[in-house]
């Protein structure tokens, strides 16, 4: 995702300064493509650059760059972090806060988008922060969306997002139970799939990931590990406000379950693996 | 359902011979309201017309019209039954079974539709039976629908309208919770509801339900109580096929949860009543 993004910026001819990655082979060789340096250390990335854009996998990570005088934070006064990671509201707002402590600023950047949006700059981004650090920065980030929403203070913009995963999770398991249960009475998925597309059914997780569930194409867009990661957010989230939320917890279950088997690199699709008749069936 | 139907034959000119409901009185204004004539028993609905339309509640009903001498099957040799209830496969298969029994033929016209496209003569319909008999009545049926399908054995209609309710009311349940915790938090949910709409969150029941859940409208479109029953016909195929369906059973629970609350009458859209924080919350 981050790679991707830094193409973009590069097309548009934004200097790339520096790249960092946990694996440096990963790092270098985006940089030779860029024409950019690969640093090894994440005060090197801080020093580098005005503008800095994180990408990382969880929480944890997340409190790893943004804590300590190994991390982004050394000399970081006066730049902009804008963290992109798909991670709680609140190691967002830990991290925004760690910026600002030392004299930083730091918008919270969420995609509801995939590597082929990054790529092509037309990312859906709710942005949340500062309104006036969102202001300054808004033509950069223009720049790499089609799609670009201010949602208020810098948590919001992962509380959406988790929101709108916990949902289409929520909508992805549950059709996976419609087709699995028709194809084990033998009805004509293509037919039932067009029924779904035209009646209260119809989701846009039909249109992208029916016709992977009845094909077994679960080549990865999104993975099984990160739905079951999302919707686990939401489902903390859930706890924390006490909201009922029973599907969201089945949905979790079912993409663990995948998880447990070893078929957390599958696509979110190959929850289908589960409903399926002669399939894996957990 | 039965009496829109009715209205709309009738507004096409088609001779509605007799109209009958467990209701009395109800059958008695329709029949004025129609010219036509309110029948007390089963088997004058079959001795009046050569075409017999059902609409009955549950498993219970139907089997209670398909069986007996005071039953639709009295009389009933060369008579054909449209069967549109949303019941179970079995008991569209068991009366259909009856009826060719005393040398009638039966469809099932199962409608993924609501009262004002019975009205208007805009049903979605998908029907099953015998194909030649579907091919007879074809000119009728299109009279009454804006989409027909036929889709094989008498069983099937009732299959697929199984399904469709079984992912819609997932999704509306689904929905309800990524909703009721985006109030939770305080979001906006104008703005929530509008990128769930562009992202992979959006499905039909976000466009139909979204506003609905948000502003507490819950005047009755398709009951929670049906939503319930619905969902229970899909949970008890998944459980013959031998197949998972957590999701399709965490919605059933939660349409029961409503009627046990006494608000079974709400429509499928006051599921958001269990999980926007300050209201019902089960």
């Amino acid at each position: 995702m981050g790679a991707n993004m830094a193409r973009r910026l590069a097309d548009l001819g934004y200097p790339v300064t520096a790249v960092y990655d946990h694996h440096a082979s990963l790092a270098s060789s985006l940089a030779i493509e860029l024409g950019s340096q690969a640093v090894t250390t994440l005060p090197e990335v801080t020093a580098a650059a005005d503008v800095i854009f994180t990408v990382v996998t969880d929480d944890a990570s997340m409190n790893e760059i943004f804590s300590g005088d190994a991390s982004l934070l050394k000399g970081a006064s006066g730049k902009v972090f804008i963290n992109c990671a798909t991670v709680s509201p609140g190691a967002h707002e830990a991290a925004a806060e760690a910026a600002e402590a030392m004299g930083a600023d730091a918008l919270a950047a969420s995609m509801a988008s995939s590597i082929t949006q990054a790529r092509q700059g037309t990312l859906y981004l709710m942005v949340g922060g500062d309104e006036a650090v969102f202001e300054r920065l808004e033509p950069l980030l223009k720049d790499i969306s089609s799609s670009l929403r201010y949602v208020g203070p810098v948590g919001n913009a992962a509380r959406i997002k988790a929101l709108v995963n916990m949902v289409m999770n929520i909508n992805t398991a549950g059709l996976a139970e419609g087709l699995g249960l028709g194809a084990a009475m033998g009805l004509d998925l293509q037919l039932l799939k067009e029924v779904f597309s035209q009646t209260g059914a119809n989701s846009r997780v039909l249109e992208t990931d029916g016709d992977d569930m009845i094909t077994r194409e679960h080549d990865c867009y999104f993975s099984a590990s990160h739905a079951a990661k999302d919707s686990g957010i939401a489902n903390v989230m859930a706890d924390s406000a006490g909201v009922q939320a029973p599907l969201s917890r089945a949905t979790e279950a079912q993409y663990r379950k995948l998880i447990d088997l070893g078929l957390g690199e599958l696509d979110k699709s190959g929850v289908a693996e589960l409903t399926f008749p002669g399939r894996v069936n957990g």
